[in-house]
């Protein structure tokens, strides 16, 4: 292979494994080539991911050396991304009687929750994270990317007993968009004794739900991480949980008949 | 930026846009460089993806002319991930009382998800599919996954009838599993009239909850492709659907205090 080639290569084999230290020796396996050679071909990549702000590339120097790619996202390309999604949350079309937005279609687009994840994924990069938990259904597919992301697994909180997750931990919770006490259940054999975990939520009002998945990841023995919410409403201001980062403010009540502003809650 | 430097950011650009024509022109501005030298950087990474199988990159000659990265799985790749998965879910504790599998740790991890999404959008790259349509929960993951790689929206058929979907087309449908009557709900605001559907689910047994999600997809006017199904039981043999493409058959009735076997449906 040519010198060009590696670097097509490595930059396709490192960007489908972000987050993931892939050894020097790995390289020079596969492209039969010296290490000095791949150490070149890193360098390349280095610099044409960092001058296209694509990302991070991190080198681990030494004896077992290697390179990982690091999914960060640049501050104005994460506004743009988030404006656009803003723009589309306020369309008229998207209100449903009962104060609710209908915003399924963007957070099960693989376009936006690929993005998405990435921007959460870069968030939380330094933090350890060894799991990501969100509930089902509409969080899923950005948890999903995020996960993917940060390299580590992802799984489901289930809103009913489900035969097919075996044995469960249950844990009720008091919905804040309805009062209603409902439960939410977690697979036992998702073992998340001692593990870093990164809470995901697609939309927070008042809080019950996060709190729920909070007291449920303590239950496990879990240490948490987040939870990042994606969208949240300005109102009520005093919400069950504290230490949230959202993404999306939608400002005006839902149920009034005015447009509904979504603005941005990050830089 | 050098030649090899424009040759890593064609390659993550194509690959973080697969199925999606990216012209000479838009390269050619985001370089500064002569279309010529972008074709000549595009028939290196044509030659590198080609020969490390990662995939195939299509060109589109002319004016308008550019280039596509498609997400195509090599045979021996498919078949090794599958026998992995295969492997998996024919630990012992994985049973579950009633003769279920548990399998969710899998489908929704990014590592398994991503493997699965690609394999399945290679097998209907020529198909001209325009969105990708499951049902909550468990294939949420390689349903987006699939999605992403074929560049279309993908959409979730719910179990129960959400008020933030708004107004839903719903169908009834006998689950195989259970023999009871349940229905299933479809947003309104997904227009899904005339459009090609590649239907994906993650399990089948007798094939009603597919046949549900085919009815539900005549009734909206979509035009059916699939439906894939990623673990399919050996019994029932004869399913209420016909035309199923499945990528892992279980074929020990998962009753029996036997080892679960599970076996490659293709090649």
């Amino acid at each position: 292979m040519k010198k060009n080639e590696r670097v097509c290569a490595i930059t396709k084999i490192l960007t489908d494994n972000p987050n993931r230290v892939l050894t020097y020796n790995y390289f020079s396996q596969l492209f039969d080539a010296s290490k000095t050679s791949v150490c070149e071909d890193v360098a390349i990549v280095k610099s044409a991911v960092e001058m296209m702000k694509m990302g991070k590339i991190e080198t681990v120097s030494g004896a077992a050396g290697g390179v990982k790619y690091l999914p960060v996202v640049p501050d104005e390309e994460e506004r743009a991304i988030l404006l656009e999604i803003a723009e589309r949350l306020m369309e008229p079309e998207r209100k449903i009687q009962g104060g609710f937005l209908y915003y399924s279609d963007i957070l099960s687009s693989p376009y936006y929750a690929q993005r998405l994840g990435k921007i959460i994924a870069g968030k939380y990069l330094e933090q350890g994270v060894e799991y990501v938990v969100t509930t089902e259904t509409k969080g899923i597919p950005v948890a999903l990317e995020s996960a993917r992301f940060l390299n580590v697994p992802m799984t489901v909180i289930r809103r009913s007993n489900k035969v097919t997750e075996g044995t469960t931990t249950s844990m009720n919770y008091v919905s804040g968009s309805t009062n209603k006490i409902n439960t939410m259940y977690l697979s036992r054999r998702v073992n998340l004794e001692g593990k870093k975990v990164l809470i995901i939520d697609d939309f927070m009002k008042g809080g019950g739900t996060a709190k729920g998945m909070m007291n449920l990841m303590e239950e496990v023995g879990a240490v948490i991480i987040g939870p990042c919410v994606i969208f949240v409403t300005e109102e009520p201001n005093e919400k069950l949980v504290d230490n949230y980062l959202p993404l999306l403010r939608m400002c005006t009540s839902l149920n009034d008949k005015e447009k509904t502003l979504v603005e941005l809650t990050v830089k």
